[in-house]
C-alpha cells in the first residue's frame, strides 16, 4: 500500500475522501497561487497542478535530505481548485459581504458553470514522478433570490470560504434548481472522476 | 413559529434538513406502504401521501383526545418516498445480496431515474389541513462497474437500505458519472422544491 496525500485545506474535499473511504493524510500546499491563464478550465489546471506539485516537491526534498527516514513506498498527492464561472467571469471567493452579495446577485436565476481542476503526481519509491492533470466542468442552475433570501444566506456566513460565494452542500441547497455533471465537482473534488481516471491507468486506489 | 414534523425514519431526509438549517421533529409513519400505481411518479407521490397523512391523523387525533395539551401552533407534516426507475422496473430497496446485485448489474453504464414523492400537510391550530404533493425527477448515469467492483461495494454494506442498491452520498459516489436535476432528489428530499413550493405559497420554512 502506498501513501495518498490530499494538498489542500478545504474540509469539503477531506470529507469528499473520507466519504470513499480511502486512508489519506493531509498535506495543503503553501505556496502564493499564480494564475496566469485566462479561462476557467485553464486557471483551475494550472493551480491544481501547483498545488500538487509543491507539496510532491516537500516530500522528494525531505527524502533527499532525510533519505533514512523516507519510507519505501509510493505516493499519491491530490492537488485541487475549484472555480465558479458565468460569462468571462471567473469568481473565486469573496473578498467581503459586498463582493458576495454582488456573486449571489449574478447568479441567482441562472445557469453558471463550476470547474474544479484536478492534478494527480504519483512519486514511486525511488522517486520518478508522473502527473495527470484534468478538470471536470458541472452546470448549476440557481434559482430566483429575492433581496431578502441573498441578505439572509450571506448572513449565515457560508459565502466567505466558497468559490462563487455559495455551499451547494450548505444552507444553498434551497435554491439550487437543478445541475447537470458531478455534484461532488461543485462541493470541491470530482472523486469519481479521480477513481475513475485512475483505473484507467490501471490504479485502484483502494489498494494503493 | 409554528411545527414542522419529518414523516420518515430516513437519517439522509433527516440530515438533509439539518443542512439547511430548519428546526423539526421526526415522527416517522409506521403503517403499511401500499401501492396502487404502477408508474414511479405516481407510486412516490401515493406513498408520500400515505406517510404523510398518517402522521397528520396521529396529530389530529392527539389533538382530539388531549385537548388541554394541544399548543395552539401551526403544524407542517413533510412526507417523502423514493425510488429508482430502470425501463419498467421500479426498484426500492434490495431484499437481500443478491438483488443488491442485480439491481447494480441493471444499472452499472446506463442512465436512470430517481424519482422522489413528498406531500406536504398543513394543519392549522384549528385541526384544518391543506396538502401539496409533487415528486422531482432526476436523471443518474452511473460508470461502468465489473463486477469485482459491485461485490466490493455491495461488501461495505450501504446498498440494504437504499433505493436501487446504491448511496450516491455514501461509497457510491466514485461510480456516478454526472446527473441531471437535482442531486438531494437522489439522496432522498429534494429540499430546493420544498422550500419553492412553499415559498409560492406565501410560506417561508423559515418563519413557519
Amino acid at each position: 500500500m502506498g501513501q495518498i496525500i490530499l494538498a489542500s485545506a478545504s474540509p469539503r474535499r477531506r470529507e469528499l475522501l473520507e466519504q470513499i473511504g480511502i486512508h489519506f493524510e493531509v498535506c495543503p500546499a503553501k505556496g502564493e497561487e499564480v494564475i496566469t491563464k485566462k479561462l476557467p478550465h485553464e486557471a483551475v489546471e494550472e493551480l491544481a497542478g501547483q498545488k500538487a506539485r509543491e507539496v510532491a516537491g516537500m516530500v522528494k526534498s525531505y527524502g533527499a535530505s532525510h533519505e533514512e527516514l523516507v519510507t519505501p513506498q509510493d505516493i499519491l498527492i491530490i492537488g485541487a481548485d475549484t472555480v465558479v464561472a458565468y460569462g468571462d467571469e471567473i469568481l473565486g471567493k469573496p473578498k467581503d459581504e459586498a463582493d458576495a452579495f454582488r456573486m449571489l446577485s449574478m447568479l441567482q436565476g441562472k445557469t453558471h458553470e463550476v470547474y474544479t481542476g484536478v492534478s494527480l503526481v504519483l512519486l514511486d519509491a525511488s522517486g520518478k514522478a508522473g502527473e495527470l492533470t484534468f478538470h471536470e466542468k458541472t452546470a448549476v442552475s440557481v434559482c430566483s433570490m429575492t433581496e431578502q433570501e441573498i441578505r439572509r444566506y450571506i448572513a449565515t456566513g457560508e459565502p466567505f470560504d466558497k468559490a462563487g460565494g455559495y455551499a451547494i452542500q450548505g444552507k444553498c441547497a434551497i435554491y439550487i434548481d437543478k445541475i447537470d455533471g458531478d455534484y461532488n465537482n461543485v462541493v470541491g473534488l470530482p472523486v469519481a472522476a479521480v477513481y475513475q481516471k485512475l483505473k484507467k491507468l490501471g490504479i485502484d486506489l483502494y489498494l494503493w
